[in-house]
């Protein structure tokens, strides 16, 4: 069996964590490097991963996520979060950062610059919004199966009050809002979720081969 | 450097493919059984994947993706859909097979079956929608790390008229649309994109560590 499927056969939603067990700095740089290399629209990666390990602030957190114990018990909490829109700075700053990687001057990707603030900026709030946070799901989908592969255990988490997190965060000012949660760390022995079998719709079911 | 790392540097988004070279019915197995382990939601799994090799109606789907060449010259075009809506069958669906895979009769999950009824069925029909589509998107993300771990090629995109491909492909009358299409196979060397630098936000702009 494929080293993937075996990796993500091993995961599962974690419901209790062992609190007492850390993610390295290494797997978690590696997480993070993952995250940062998933692809984007247009590559403007509009993103920003918070890594909390404050236990006051994930205390706070935990009451405004109905409670879930993870919140708090996982070795680290991450909370992805995207723009609210993407304005000139945002595509002015990824025109600098794709310039950079490749050896050029910023004047000479202005006919790209052009392109993106005419593609890009006349999009209405809730359309960019709705956008956005699709990019943050492809990270989302590379954060969890890194995860796994490094056997490191996470729980997605759309089951939280993201009004409450960004007014926590203080994102709503920084024109960021709060798209997903993911408490990451190790399993407990005494999660009984771990037993039971994965339960998926069939192939058969969820594909089908158009020839 | 971690293997992750390694198969998503090597990967980008592919604007010319190798017509010619077919991705083994072997490794696409795998990148569809990683989609199907992809996690949803409560498990729902609000996904129908589409494997498209007929040319004829690639060609077809092409004129409405901005004519970009990889509809038609990639080894396979999927397309990843979800549902309208969740309606009480999904959920029954759903039931049967968690049941199934538990080694349990229908019945024992009838609370969970009554939860699930009462969470879902009074949402709206935009904010199902949306909420549907962010679970495809994270199936994106596992397919794309999955053909990267494989090393072959894909190329997610969203520029395609999603109400044609909904009417070429029958899935309006079958409570399914279109959400996000991806060729995948091998790359052509004469795609100049595989040479540049790939561009990337700074890990210290794009993460928050919270101590």
């Amino acid at each position: 069996m494929s080293e993937v499927i075996k990796a993500l056969n091993w995961r599962y939603a974690v419901k209790k964590y062992n609190s007492e067990k850390k993610v390295s700095k290494e797997d978690l740089d590696t997480i993070l490097a993952a995250v940062r290399l998933s692809p984007s629209a247009y590559g403007l990666q509009p993103l920003k991963i918070l890594v909390i390990e404050n236990q006051e602030l994930r205390t706070e957190l935990r009451s405004f996520s109905y409670n879930q114990p993870q919140v708090t018990d996982a070795s680290h909490l991450l909370v992805l979060c995207t723009f609210n829109e993407i304005n000139e700075e945002i595509i002015e700053g990824m025109i600098e950062f794709t310039a950079e990687a490749r050896g050029k001057e910023v004047t000479e990707l202005s006919r790209y610059h052009e392109f993106l603030k005419g593609a890009i900026l006349p999009m209405d709030t809730e359309e960019m919004k709705k956008w956005n946070d699709h990019q943050v799901y492809i990270a989302l989908g590379h954060l969890l199966q890194t995860c796994a592969h490094l056997r490191i255990d996470s729980t997605p988490m759309e089951g939280f009050q993201s009004l409450e997190f960004d007014r926590i965060l203080g994102l709503t000012e920084r024109n960021l809002h709060s798209v997903v949660v993911c408490p990451i760390g190790y399993r407990s022995d005494e999660d009984a979720n771990q037993y039971i079998n994965k339960a998926r719709r069939s192939l058969e079911d969820l594909v089908e081969f158009i020839s």
